[in-house]
């Protein structure tokens, strides 16, 4: 048996914590075995939620403390606070090898801070992106930067590529990495300088990693040609941010339509199974857990207001990762 | 009665042209009134497309010319190609005070650049902007920049908020224009210097034409607490585009469920008044329509691959904008 992979979880971030955290470690190993979660929190409160569980002692440490970060303290407060929050503490237990990978659903500002100050870049790269998950026709994309770097150049958007790609074979072994950079198609001015040039490097570099296909317009994102997505962080994360609120709106509008009469009702009754998948493939909850890459240890940030079965899944993407060697394939690869 | 609204229409471009615009005239003709048709392009085949319509001789005029621009052509040969096209006369007879408004569903480049050519800055106005209707929760977005400038610095982007403003009043009359700009809201870093110190300006500067809501995310565009959405045209470009790839992506997912059984297909097709009614409010079509704004003369692009009822659409912002006054808001409000 290989050694077992240890998850360094942040209990007191986000909404409904440590319930949602402890009900998420719960489902997460019910589906996977081999798994050590140290647990970082108040412990009188995290036992008291395991005893309602089907966890078995061997698969959890509780690492005590009663303070943590809250949403609403800056980036600055939160270092400051620092030391005994539980953020901070499962953290340091990648940075002195307790744990492989973290995953925290608090204020995410604080947790890059933290992560930046506890954990040392991958040599050779210049900056942090975070990435998620993002649905298109045949699969799943990766999509960077989301927001952890307003303004990039060439370099950081080659890097982004690379950690993209390694980032997507970790967690798709199957498939191959296409990158795409995120650029527009007007007419007579098609992107800035800093698009193009990246465009002219990744052209011309070969690598084992991805394939590089070019431009990508934002209406093309989910068509499934491509699967890694490449920013920099303020474009990312208004691209990202704009497909939700046009997923709920679209949504929320369907809901309106298929409730406006006696008929609708009947016959969206029976289609509720149909409905139903098609409101699966499209559950973000799939989809939770964004990724700090860059760093030299995985750092996970599950969506603060994500429940159980959301936790669970930024588990099994840190079991992903660690399980596709993402820091080594990135290692190995960077330029 | 009033002098009638006289709209320059290019018949020429766009797919299925002229036959669309012919019948777009039409369309728009029955639910308006007091309009003339300038209507720009090959007269012989013009001709016969009226003839199976209704339209009165006394509604249109044809100016007869065989050259158009096409698709395909850079807005550097289109410019070349320039004074007998279709389009170029079309703008042209705004120039010469013989039209009030044009619209083509032809080649974005070449429209902009032949209109730039032909037509003057709005005093104080530095740069055109691109906008268009998005739909939200309590009626409807005017978004700009959409693709014009890729980089735009303070003074553009507080022209945009007055200019959107302008074109929101001018097309629905009872509703007050409420501003905000397009951010990230990463706790970190939040925007660039430039949308910073656009806040700025906005928050201080007293004006009668709209109320400055400060920022907003791209998951908020929707959600119809503000009216008018201001960014540059590359960051608005993405965010558009990504907003129709989601639509797109959502409806085909959603159409997939509900023909994969036939439970689905049958309750679908009890449903599909209801389903009728939420594609009619997302129908792309109803939003047709993005405004060159800056020249001191009102431009149309309509969507190439619309039919004859999105490009009536078209016609309709014509005619709404004209009737609004918008130039003359504009500047009477430029600063």
């Amino acid at each position: 048996m290989n050694n077992p992979i240890k998850i360094a979880v942040d209990a007191m971030g986000g909404e409904n914590s440590p319930k949602k955290i402890i009900r998420g470690i719960e489902i997460h190993n019910s589906r996977s075995n081999n798994i050590i979660y140290n647990i970082f929190g108040d412990e009188e409160i995290i036992a008291d939620l395991i005893k309602e569980t089907k966890l078995n002692d061997k698969n959890y440490n509780i690492i005590h403390t009663k303070n943590y970060i809250k949403d609403e303290d800056s980036p600055l407060t939160a270092a400051k606070k620092g030391k005994d929050t539980s953020m901070w503490l499962s953290i340091e237990s990648l940075k002195n090898n307790v744990s492989d990978a973290i995953v925290s659903a608090g204020n995410t500002g604080a947790l890059f801070v933290i992560a930046k100050l506890n954990l040392n870049m991958i040599e050779k790269i210049d900056k942090p992106a975070l990435s998620a998950l993002w649905p298109n026709k045949n699969g799943m994309n990766v999509v960077l930067d989301l927001g952890a770097n307003i303004e990039c150049n060439e370099k950081n958007l080659v890097d982004f590529s690379l950690m993209g790609s390694a980032l997507h074979k970790s967690l798709f072994t199957n498939e191959d990495a296409k990158v795409a950079l995120l650029n527009i198609g007007s007419e007579e001015i098609k992107g800035n300088n800093i698009i193009k040039n990246t465009y002219q490097i990744l052209s011309e570099k070969k690598n084992s990693l991805f394939e590089f296909k070019g431009y990508i317009e934002g209406n093309h994102i989910m068509d499934g040609n491509v699967n890694v997505i490449v920013t920099d962080g303020f474009t990312g994360n208004i691209a990202l941010k704009t497909a939700e609120g046009t997923a709920n709106f679209i949504t929320s509008e369907l809901k309106k339509a298929l409730n406006s009469s006696i008929v609708g009702k009947l016959s969206s009754f029976l289609n509720i199974k149909n409905l139903k998948k098609f409101k699966n493939k499209l559950d973000p909850r799939l989809y939770n857990g964004a990724i700090l890459l860059g760093l030299d240890k995985p750092v996970i940030k599950s969506h603060g207001s994500t429940d159980e079965l959301g936790f669970a899944n930024s588990l099994r993407v840190c079991e992903q990762i660690i399980k596709g060697n993402l820091i080594d394939k990135i290692k190995k690869n960077i330029i």
